[in-house]
């Protein structure tokens, strides 16, 4: 008793759905069980961040395959659907992702469904909301595909979570554009740093969309094991693989355009450090070409301030004007010896 | 009535084409819709940029598959081909692509297709003039296919847009042939920016490509649910494909060679900064040898400038030739060492 | 008899199984032998580091096939499985791994086994413990799928070793998000070398994964000579390959993301240094700025110490002062001068 | 007539073969067509850069198809082959490749072939002998093939092509080994402009060549539509696709070649320049040490220059003598720590 | 006459094999050709660096096909495996490998093998001995797989290539583990030549070993013409595939790690470098400030050198020691700081 408490805490909602519509209140875990078994629609029970006990218990009241039941527990599984023939059961392993744009961070969540003819267990690892906006949707008759029962409910989940796939590549093309514009624009600033995590994130994102495009192709061509897919449902797996592809080939673009921005990152740095370190040189050129002007004067001055006592220019009446004179036109001279060369 | 006013600003042309010719004036909608349903030949409505309304009502006339409408609303689809066998629709994206070439920029555009038995409806974003062209073909009677109805206008479509992408490839060819100039020509500039932004553009380029290499292999090949298209449509279609190859091929070979030129211009770079740093340093370097120089008659001078009451030279009758004698012996001297060693 | 107790010397265990129950004491291997032919479960008997006259004899009295079995004595095997139908006996080779994360090594051993009807013999190249753990499991009737044979106990090891290989890669996780920190950090420090090593063994790590899909994925799908393997134990191998591809998708990432950091590293080095060689190119300037100032008294000083006999200067009543206010106006001009040329 | 005469004027050849042999002299294009359709051998009509009027003329007397036709027109087509059930024709675009070693340029023209069951059109565009040297060998009778007709032809012209793809290989390989010894012998020149162009000609040779292969595996598997080739002609092109493949691997292998002789390059060069940078910064270090040192002297003989009244060194009888020795020492003794210190 | 004995000059050894055993001397080449269509056994015949006509004598006699006849004579083709349904033979090419260590540098020759079902012609090219040790194996009836005649010959020699193609990877990888110590060992040294030709090496070796899987892979699977392979010889090939599988994965590793260690080894280099130019830049900014404390002496001295009548100072009593307080107090000043701006 007390136990069967711990479990409807866990869950989120539970009811019948017939025909497309809720035919039911929310009912505790085991009435559910019993209710897949008679009804002709199918029951919907919702685990939010369930403990291991969670998740078995549920999984014994509706035979959920043993193996799938561990996956569901273990969090961090790659995107991925298997098929259960002895138990009729599919299990489906989805990878929401939210962008959070201040940390440029790529946050992967997890959400595992156990898809039978009369019932859908979903597991939710994480805040995520999609679940509870299919909910919604389902429960106000809104559902355009309800007919179709649980199927119809793992389409749309997958649906939101690959529109959400969109959103986030959209955010990450964004920051990339801002990357560009930093490089190019900014000279002295390394981003060596962002571009890396930045990077970083991209190849975790794809780890989430990348494994998902093979199972959704197999739903949408209904090959062996999927035959009974109907039609209509299959087009609209069709319309989310279209989706996955769009992802994929804009993730793919994006690791690629940031391998590239890393690269003209270090050239734009390379080429504005060696800028300054040549101003530098230039400035050191300048400085050492004056001094040497200025070691003219001391030389000759001292020449003159030797204490010879034949020296016959100290005796000469205009000798102190023609030494200033030498001094003056030397230091001219190097100066423009100095100008020629480019060393001024 | 109002609404249906609205629609029709969206439609470019709107007529009946029978044994290939065009066999009405322009037509409403409505009425085009009914003509679908009774002529052996086909009605081809183009809509140009429409609103989502508009392309509703065009779809609820013409009983167009909603996923595929939906699609064909929103645009930056990837190009690809859908066929719908319950509604007897293909849906077709196609993404024509311009090459601004003064700002070195692909414009990517959208035209989306559906190709029913007996009517063609074509959505056009952007301000692209394929459409325009072919239908203007169509109504001169110069397209030489017409008499194989709306898929003959799909194959006219897709032909001229991938005789764009040829355009476009050979205008980015001439771009990298400039920068290659550049890179190799004028040493001291960096081209990092552009080239890392041509090469970006040739990813969107690529994007809009290589996608629709498998659904016009799909067209060429008439595989499964084509089977319908006549070996005489498969024929054309293999020239499409034949092209879109090309294209790829050329795309990949630039993209690998922009990789390539920026490597190179870097490396290019970092040997010219590294030529005027060894310039630089080669002058200090001299000025540094004829500061030097310079110090040895400040040295002597001052020597001989001391006031010690016994200095034996002072009072020698040529002791100041001698000192200048010394003076310049010595400099020439260091002249000489520094000459040896390479310093000047 | 002598030869006997030899082999006997390197077998770990060895006993019957029977209904998934352990129902013998350690048999001699020639018993063992003898055992396998009449048993309806299995005999398992394991070799720790045979030497190759150990494993031939044990192959003699299981008439294991030659190719495989010279492939069991020599170690560092790829990962593989190879069906031999004339002897009934499948051969598997598996290379567990160990992360020794003091000095970051990916240690990799091998395990051979040998799976027929009634048998399983392996063979154990290094110190790994995944088989006694298997061991101990069976023994304790813990081993849940104990009733489908020498298959369960294959599925088991697997099993156990790919769970090991998660556990290295979220070792190798930690060492590059330790890594991350370092280059991002600390900025004058050189990272190449512990970067370059642990890529090494990455690549090492990944010879011994990668190779191994294959294999477990014909298990997985039972097709062709596995056509014998019932549905149970594919699911379990289904699991083990669902773990597999999520390593390998880790291994990939690893590598991808060691070849970022690295660049990564050498651009922050690259900016790094060159600050340094900034603040060092700037010091140089101003000491050489202050000591061009200082040539100025030294010039003065020393025209004002030359020895003409007309000097006006020298009789001034303040002409001292005046020189002395000379000397310090020209030095704080060139100090004011050089101040604005940014050289100081 | 006068139109005729101008097809004549790019018409190469035009004769009848029979049983292998050449059995008539040059026909007009005209007779050539009517020939075509009568004789139990074949026609070979050979046209030399031809107009696209040209082209036209004998397409219709060939009955060509006509978007092949379209191709052989434009030149620039890739490599392939393409079969057009309904004309009994065999289209195939071939890309002889010259090297012009001078210039270190791949050269890529291009021949179109019009394969029927009685007739042979060639289209070569540029002025590559292949075509003529198989001509000569057929009316020689030596080309060993010669029963099977116009296959024959086709192989003999793929299979000289292809030779000469195998000459260019080998002729980029010797310029390869050329830049191999430029990078690592002479040490301080910049080989990326040399690099890079072989490179972008290697890419232009892949293209010519890898497209190739699959039409050519194509004829050797003799699948499809190509079932009509004898296992005999099958063989030889077996042997021209065995040719393409190692081509191929040569093309691969120095493109990856190139990548990394530039790598080297830029590695080299650095390591060069720096090498330079080192030596001027130990000559610097050198004058600036001996200025130092020269330093010494002036400022000791200006203390003993100065004029106060009371020094009593001045009057010292060896004052002059103690002043040179202090000079000679305090420079010895900076010599010497400056020795120590690695300065000089 | 004359010319049959040149054509046994380069005939190794030519025997008949019956029931695995040698049953006869060593025979002149036309003799075994009879010999070989009465045995039930086979021909061997090894002809040892041929001339083309020496082949041509060969071909004739076993009646073996042209095409294969020529690759034979021509060497450096791609390792292949060619089924000549109508003459019933196997043409197998084979490329062999030696490291030399000292020069690193890896040397590929060629051995060409024509099976047919009573005879083996060999034709080696270079001095490869592989041939010689299965003739001398096969002679010493050492040869456990002679039962099944030719094809066990052929294996045999596959097999002693491929175990000479794992020598050669672990000398390689030794290099690497040498180059890897030098690397990050000896810091002042550039390894860019050796790594990239030791990368080169490692192509060659890839190009000989790359292409031998495809046809071990069919000989191992019995695929198509290759049926009449019985199942034991099969699996001897299964092992002879794992082994290139192997030395394929080490190959692609190392080739991996080269790339990886030319990257480290230019970081390495570029921080040595960066290291040595910092500590010379430090040695200059000492020196110089050296220079600079040095001037202040010489100034002061200057002042006080100077011959105005009127400066009191020259008359104090202690105003040489005042002048000298005064240059030792500045020098220490500065010295202090200089000191505190860490520019000494």
């Amino acid at each position: 008793m007390e136990q069967e408490r711990d479990v409807e805490a866990v869950i989120g909602d539970c009811a019948v759905y017939e025909t497309g519509l809720r035919s039911s209140t929310r009912l505790p875990m085991q009435q559910a069980a019993q209710a897949a078994r008679r009804t002709d629609g199918f029951v919907w029970i919702g685990l939010q961040n369930p403990t291991a006990e969670d998740v078995l218990k549920v999984a014994q009241e509706f035979r959920l395959p043993p193996l799938a039941v561990e996956d569901a527990i273990k969090a961090r599984q790659r995107p991925k659907l298997e098929i259960y023939e002895d138990e009729h059961v599919w299990f489906m392993v989805l990878r929401p992702v939210r962008y959070v744009d201040r940390e440029e961070i790529v946050e992967v969540e997890e959400i595992a469904l156990f898809v039978g003819e009369h019932f859908l267990v979903s597991v939710r690892h994480g805040d995520n909301d999609v679940l509870t906006r299919v909910r919604r949707e389902l429960d106000a008759g809104k559902l355009e595909a309800s007919q179709r029962g649980p199927i119809a409910v793992l389409h749309r989940v997958a649906d939101l979570i690959v529109d959400e796939y969109a959103l986030v590549a959209a955010a990450i093309e964004d920051d990339i554009a801002e990357i560009e514009q930093q490089v190019f624009g900014e000279r002295e600033a390394d981003h060596t740093e962002r571009i890396y995590k930045l990077k970083r994130e991209v190849l975790e994102f794809r780890r989430a969309v990348l494994p998902l495009g093979e199972p959704v192709l197999k739903l949408m061509s209904g090959a062996g094991a999927l035959a009974g897919i109907d039609k209509g449902a299959r087009k609209y797996f069709r319309d989310v693989h279209d989706h996955i592809m769009r992802v994929t080939d804009e993730i793919e673009r994006q690791d690629s355009l940031l391998s590239d921005v890393l690269q003209a990152n270090v050239a734009r740095l390379s080429v504005t450090q060696n800028d300054v370190a040549m101003r530098q040189n230039e400035d050191m050129r300048k400085i050492s070409a004056w001094a040497a002007i200025g070691l003219a004067p001391t030389a000759i001055a001292g020449v003159y301030g030797m204490n010879f006592e034949h020296m016959p220019e100290l005796g000469w009446k205009y000798g102190y004007l023609y030494a200033l004179a030498l001094i003056a036109s030397i230091s001219v001279g190097l100066w423009a010896l100095f100008k020629r060369n480019d060393w001024l």
